[in-house]
């Protein structure tokens, strides 16, 4: 009985958001820590104190008996059997239990594998959960948080902010994150990036040295708001270090009568804050799909290098207003961004957006200081950032300095000479970018995010779940998304997922028509071929302007792998019932890398388990059955959608 | 000397509509007759007569060398040689010379062949210009006026304002159009079309009744503007006939305190005249090619029903306003427009477009009563039509009635059960209408006019000019077509031509960025292959949101064949310059009906010249070289791009 809870509320994970709030705590990175800290943010602390009583119910008695079949390892005696003693079990910061290590970020992030034991942080703790691993009811889900903190995790599967979980962690209890790291290194260093901030260790690293990396897929789409440590990051200098009481924005340009000069509290307190919730979205995101026509010059982004967030601040309208901008003003054509990220030149990097995007009330273009509720990561333009919705990334300038109204187009190289999009006849030997207008509002897009390239599934394990998102520039929402599961001949309609809205948002503008500034996550749910066989499943979207994503990557190549929105395809295997693979194609999620490059890496004996890693699985499925790899007890919950290691694996046992 | 002046005026046709103004003569049928007459429209007259005096001397001095060149032929002794000498030249309208018979519109136009002669009209009189053919500079383009009035051509053409050119027209004059055909044909009749108004005979029609036909391909882009004559008719119900002094525009509904009837004198009184320059187009131009996938219901439009105008009005924010609307109104979500045609139930064709459209400054929806300075004709809408900027054609609702503010959607047929688009796997069986939106903002979209689908040029004819139309919907601009010679494996990129701007329209709205309303005629020139072979010319737009087209029409083939916006294919031949074709295809547009279906009854031996009418000519160029075809003289005129009759014709002399 306490199986079929489980599985009721393990159906809907993402809905859970819906019914009490969103619940959910956030990770902040202040700029004073190189250390991961914990906050709960804004109005996310009373959801989560007004949970429903009916769900908390459910839960709860989930939880009791899951915890009365489960009971902790004997294994492992750590610290935290000592500290619960003192503090009657509640999980604590890292004030109490001083006999225990401590552990700087680089340490923890180096356990990540089982050979190196599996560690995870959480409020400044340090845990050992090695020996959780196979009863964790999410299944080897846990696994990607190795070597980092765990709340991104629980922000999106908001089940674990239950007493009862946390008294399962402390048992793994085996130190603190070092408070004097920072201090430590905070020395001298000529290395331009070295102040960088410390970055979640599940992103996928395009380039450390500005530091680029994108959300992998498996986590892309599992909840609406994307949690700001998994959020894309997209740097082109070396992130500046601001202090918020020194910070200073200024207003000037044609129409201003004089300079004006707003300190983050002025902002906070002269204007109404104002939310709205955007995906944004890089430029390049899918351009890997596209060098696989012919090279390109960019990064190698693959599907990850957008999400979606609540922002929060100030409407740019207001400010330039109060700046004294007169909206009947004929000669200002743009207004232009600076950050106050620098090269070694003293270059800033700039951006523009025309005027009538930045001042139209519909349009919300915001001056943010806040991200899904918490104060804007460093990574993400602390203190302010511009977000302009339904255009492209690159004009939301991060750690905004300067805005400066004009006539014309700022002029710095990553407006006029870069984020511009050509014919494919157009290459480095005759490109001319003055050609070609800046990127603004970007085409309609959609990708799959489950499965995963290559997965294999078995044929009586019932519906194929496809998953993904969408999403279009401009506020053109999207309207349908269809999914082809033979290579784009024969087409099925997915099901979109109603947009969050909650409470406070219920009549926020943004859910007007011409507002969509926010993606939209689908599902295809299709019965797999009994015969089994090789599948591949295809996406595509309609914007509401029906505009149409193209059919391949040729004729919309260019050579900075810009715009890169042709359909998206993954390939996967359906195996007969009858076949029992003997050599099955494993694969482990190392971070950084694709899997395609680390095959020869793994010891197919034991690597069953791990494979499970690089699927999307359902939380808390309560599957029973399990297998044994080696050392590692897996549990059954990759997904019976998916993969399910338990069948695939020869020392399978029930 | 005089050759090289007229390939010099030749050379660019569609630019004289620039410097000098708008130069053309309009045509508009009123209410109460059922034939063509002639005015010359509100500001073109004062064009007209400022044309440049530089343009002026060239053309005067050209054609006065064509007239010497080309002596009056003596076979036609005409009526017109008896009226010259009492006007003096000048041809004047149907008021003197009566004792040359009268003819009907229906009788005209039964002269459309050489077997029956070539007839036009030209502001009243009937002229048999079959013994002109092969004079005419502007070479066989001439026959596509057969059976119908000259103006919308020399609209188009612009240098055939000119007293020489009319005074070798009234050599040819044979009679004058009946003056009382209106009153003959308005007796009773049962046929609810019985009072729709005439059209021009070179119109392809698709349906007679109601009457749907567009433009045909080969003049579709001979301007930018489309004059009112070729401008493709949609209509779902017989045209109403309603009287202006009558007519009263009702305006109520949510948020509007009491209804509101305007006269069309107070809409032209009470708000300030206002012009928008906008492309409209059907939801199902280009149908016909969606066909090719599999059978789709509607009307087989090819790539003529879209047309581009200049619309005069008012502002139809100004009119809500007026009316009592509140833009803080936050209950009305949609404006409902409801027309004056009817059906046998009294049922009214209805639209709707969301709020924020209808009443957004940037928006530009107007209540037309003026299309390309003339009145609006009956078939566009008389007295007052929406005309939506961006939007499908279908919600700019003609002989506007009513207007309803809602907070929902029209109920109409037209805006919940048709004009929407669905997934290919979507078929009359499983459609649900109420799951996708109704059509507003259209995608981006483009299309090959020249050269024609099947044609023939000498590899020796010099570069190829390959010329169409783009526009994509929502005011986003075109900003690159993409043509291809190769079926798509390579791309040029083609010359946009700039927007047309009168001296008026210089600061107006619809140039600012997101307000591109009007499309963009593009030109591509490339050198002929020498060797010859067979070309698959393709084109591809991009708009200023980098949206493309799909490739192919099967992932978009929809049930009703809306949203046909695939690359557009034409294939044509490139003949080796030694070879003299034994059995060259040959071709005859005959109106209403596509080249393939009328190929078995053309006269292999005498249609060479005939198969000239379906290629688009350089008007004027001005070419020597001329062959006989049996009886027929052939100007060697048809475009040493496309297709030189001279070359082809085996009687060819010099």
């Amino acid at each position: 009985m306490w199986l079929q809870t489980l599985r009721l509320t393990a159906a809907a994970p993402r809905y859970w958001f819906l019914p009490g709030g969103f619940v959910a705590v956030h990770t902040t990175s202040y700029r004073n820590g190189d250390r991961w800290r914990w906050s709960i943010g804004g109005r996310q602390k009373w959801s989560m104190l007004t949970i429903g009583a009916g769900f908390s119910t459910a839960l709860g008695l989930g939880l009791y008996v899951y915890k009365l079949r489960h009971p902790p390892p004997q294994t492992a005696s750590t610290g935290a059997d000592k500290a619960e003693a003192k503090d009657g079990g509640a999980v604590k910061g890292n004030s109490h239990c001083k006999d225990l290590p401590s552990f700087t970020c680089k340490e923890i992030a180096q356990h990540c594998t089982f050979e190196q034991r599996i560690w995870v942080t959480y409020k400044g703790c340090v845990y050992d959960i090695t020996d959780f691993v196979d009863l964790h009811p999410g299944g080897d889900k846990i696994l990607m948080a190795a070597g980092g903190p765990l709340e991104p995790f629980w922000e999106m599967y908001a089940v674990h902010s239950n007493p009862e979980v946390l008294c399962i962690l402390k048992k793994y209890h085996i130190g603190y994150l070092d408070v004097d790291e920072a201090a430590m290194s905070s020395g001298v260093s000529s290395d331009p990036y070295a102040c960088d901030p410390p970055r979640h260790p599940v992103l996928i690293v395009n380039s450390s040295k500005p530091f680029n990396a994108e959300t992998p897929a498996e986590i892309l789409t599992a909840s609406y708001f994307t949690p700001n440590a998994f959020f894309y990051k997209r740097n082109h200098l070396p992130v500046p270090d601001i202090d918020p009481e020194a910070y200073r924005l200024e207003v000037r340009g044609e129409g201003i009568p004089t300079p004006v000069f707003l300190s983050l509290e002025e902002l906070k307190k002269k204007f109404p804050k104002q939310e709205v919730v955007a995906t944004l979205q890089c430029a390049g995101n899918r351009r890997k799909e596209m060098t696989h026509v012919r090279p390109v010059k960019g990064l190698n982004w693959n599907i990850g290098a957008l999400g979606n967030a609540r922002w929060g601040g100030v409407w740019l309208r207001d400010v330039l207003l109060y700046a004294g901008f007169q909206e009947d003003d004929t000669q200002v054509k743009h207004v232009q961004f600076e950050g106050r990220d620098q090269d070694v030149t003293g270059s800033a990097y700039g951006s523009s957006i025309p005027l009538h995007k930045a001042v139209a009330e519909k349009n919300d273009v915001l001056l943010a200081y806040e991200m899904n509720g918490d104060e804007l990561p460093r990574d993400h333009g602390f203190p302010i950032r511009v977000v302009v919705p339904g255009v492209v990334g690159a004009r939301s300038v991060k750690w905004l300095h300067r805005i400066v109204l004009s006539r014309e187009e700022s002029r710095s190289h990553w407006q006029r000479n870069d984020y511009k999009g050509f014919s494919p006849s157009v290459d480095w030997t005759n490109v001319d970018f003055s050609k070609a207008p800046a990127i603004q509002e970007l085409p309609v897009q959609s990708a799959i995010t489950e499965p995963a390239e290559g997965a294999q599934v078995l044929a009586d394990d019932g519906d194929l779940v496809v998953r993904g998102y969408a999403w279009s520039g401009g506020g053109r929402e999207v309207v349908r998304v269809d999914v082809s599961l033979d290579g784009g001949c024969t087409w099925n309609v997915a099901q979109l997922e109603p947009p969050y809205v909650s409470e406070d948002d219920r009549n926020a503008q943004q859910t007007e028509e011409g507002r969509a500034w926010a993606w939209k996550l689908w599902t295809l749910q299709a019965p797999l071929p009994a015969e089994g066989g090789k599948l591949e499943i295809v996406c595509k979207a309609v914007d509401s302007s029906y505009n149409v994503q193209p059919e391949s990557f040729e004729p919309i190549w260019n050579l900075r792998g810009v715009l890169s929105n042709a359909w998206h395809h993954v390939h996967i295997t359906v195996l007969p019932p009858e076949r029992t693979p003997h050599q099955p194609r494993y694969s482990r999620r190392v971070r950084g890398r694709s899997t395609e490059n680390i095959s020869q890496d793994i010891d197919t004996e034991t690597s069953c388990a791990i494979d499970c890693i690089s699927v999307l699985v359902r939380p808390l499925c309560g599957h029973e059955r399990r297998c044994t790899c080696g050392s590692v007890i897996v549990s059954s919950c990759c997904s019976n959608q998916v993969f399910r290691c338990s069948n695939l694996c020869p020392q399978n046992t029930k």
